[in-house]
């Protein structure tokens, strides 16, 4: 390993999205004496009459749940994108803005409000993956949809408003700023060296081996080189897929392996039910040649040092770059060895 | 004013990053159930003996603070960038690593530990903007250095550890990424049409009228038509200056009168003491031509409802785009109407 890498200031660049990350490894030792985090480590009732999530309650329009048994999907009650939205443009000298219409969904992982994925069987997480493939097909088919966005925002830290497992399909017509970045670099790397970014990526971190955190037959799950968040690791398909519909035979179950893998580690850390944004990054739905596309799921986790303390993206990471302290090679160590 | 804008999900341009932010003006209605912020409205010593940046105290690392009057800067003793850390590159296949130099300064704007900004007269912020053009002139004089960020984190939702009235400076031999979009877009802009795009900008917005909060003989005070954060400010020099060096006869002043009237507008909004990140984007001190530069001032403050329920930046704004409820123009009257 490079130990320059470990020891001096520098930056790393992200072949994703073309953008850097400033590691400060020296400084990992530095006292914290700023806000901690409030950790709830309260045990949840397997139904709770009042979360409106969980199955055979009355959400706030009214509508009941239905009596789901696994995985429950349904339209986002304050949906920050409508399909029967107006269509505009405002081209007006230096501002410009563009009507976007979309759908926004929920996704309920499992009827028992207790739960986190981390608790969840394989093959009850086989079955979110499942009801992801279902909508994204869907989704896919819609005229007015190119690209969809699955979603989980884990624990009160990240904004997440009800502690139900579940998590959320936003689905639109243009594609957001970060999956614009990696379409752009997945493709220049892919017209260039006719293979997969991501899967020449994966080959060359399994042979150095500092970053893997976990694999099976089908799956890497591993810190990336450029991690911007203290534990941020992400799950990628050793087979070059574009999105996951592509997954076939026992993949979907290995897949499923993986993420029960990763957010058991992620529990263990802190010894707390670790909050994190996740998503799936994957191929548009515009119809266009999406090949260059490999579709993977990370994770952003914000705590640094224990349950209670997390790292903060503010000042110089809001203006400047992402900054962080601990190495990618140090994260994937300390989660390693939790396995 | 374009009624469409108030009404209907679209996306904006920001001319300065090249990037979108979603707005979702019929979503500022939903309600929150999730996790409120710990308000604290307590009262401040003027000289807190346990405080590192209080004059006359030891910091961490053994030295004493002198009996400073009025602005105190000093290196950071937990410094992200050193000057004497080691010149290295990686270029192994994928992995693509750089090393970074530069020097982190702590700057107190005044020895009361009870005041901030919005506490402080003018006269006392003009002071801090003298040491902040003293220290980016002596930076930009550093072969080492050429980029220099000063910024603020107010208050303990955005990771500041001490509540003493300050700001950071950190400088670096490479452009952070924030900074290299800025500089491409206003140096296309500046190409193409000979002067300045943040000037022809506020041009038209004053000509509008629709987001300035507030003006004086040489800035304005607005709410960027592409804001992100639910009060996100931005203040402007009016004549067009690439760096704060180049502030002439009572600009100065003014420029602090600006601030002033924004933090206390900040303060009064949710009656409390207003938490933000604040940063000065300006020409890099690589000895290029910088004339495409316009200098300028942003606030991104969190809270969006009250003093205790914040905006998270979280799933689809980590994986998507910014996405924001309130949009800029009801933001920019609220604001307007605390003057
Ligand atoms: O240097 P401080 O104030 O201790 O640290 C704070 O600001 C830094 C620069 O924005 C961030 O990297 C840290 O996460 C934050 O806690
Ligand atoms: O839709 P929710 O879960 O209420 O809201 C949460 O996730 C959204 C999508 O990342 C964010 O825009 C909100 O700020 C956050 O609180």
């Amino acid at each position: 390993m490079n130990t320059d890498l470990q020891d001096y200031s520098h930056k790393r660049y992200n072949i994703l999205t073309g953008e850097w990350v400033l590691v400060s490894p020296h400084r990992a030792k530095r006292p914290w004496q700023g806000q901690n985090e409030a950790v709830s480590n309260e045990v949840r009732p397997k139904h709770d009459p009042s979360c409106y999530l969980c199955a055979g309650n009355t959400r706030i329009n009214g509508e009941i749940n239905p009596n789901y048994e696994d995985v429950f999907v349904f339209t986002n009650d304050f949906a920050a994108l409508q399909t029967d939205s107006k269509n505009f443009q405002v081209e007006d000298g230096l501002l410009l803005a563009q009507s976007e219409q979309g759908i926004c969904k929920v996704i309920c992982f499992s009827p028992d409000h207790s739960k986190s994925l981390a608790d969840m069987q394989p093959s009850e997480i086989e079955k979110v993956v499942f009801a992801c493939q279902r909508e994204y097909k869907e989704l896919a088919e819609n005229e007015l949809i190119n690209y969809v966005q699955i979603f989980e925002n884990k624990g009160a830290v990240m904004g997440c408003s009800n502690p139900h497992p579940h998590g959320q399909i936003w689905s639109q017509t243009s594609l957001p700023n970060e999956v614009d970045k990696k379409d752009k670099h997945q493709l220049a790397y892919y017209n260039k060296n006719k293979s997969s970014l991501l899967g020449d990526y994966i080959k060359q971190e399994l042979s150095k081996n500092e970053r893997i955190i976990f694999e099976n037959e089908a799956f890497v799950v591993l810190v990336p080189f450029w991690a911007v968040w203290p534990f941020e690791a992400m799950i990628v398909p050793k087979r070059h897929q574009s999105n996951i519909l592509e997954l076939k035979d026992n993949e979907s179950l290995l897949f499923a392996e993986a993420i029960s893998v990763l957010t058991k580690v992620y529990d263990r850390l802190f010894n707390t039910s670790f909050p994190y944004s996740s998503g799936i990054h994957q191929a548009p739905t515009n119809g266009k040649d999406n090949s260059h596309w490999h579709w993977h799921m990370s994770f952003y986790p914000p705590l640094l040092r224990s349950a209670s303390v997390k790292k903060f993206m503010v000042g110089y990471e809001m203006f400047g770059s992402p900054q962080r302290d601990i190495t990618a090679e140090i994260a994937c160590n300390k989660l390693k060895e939790l396995i």
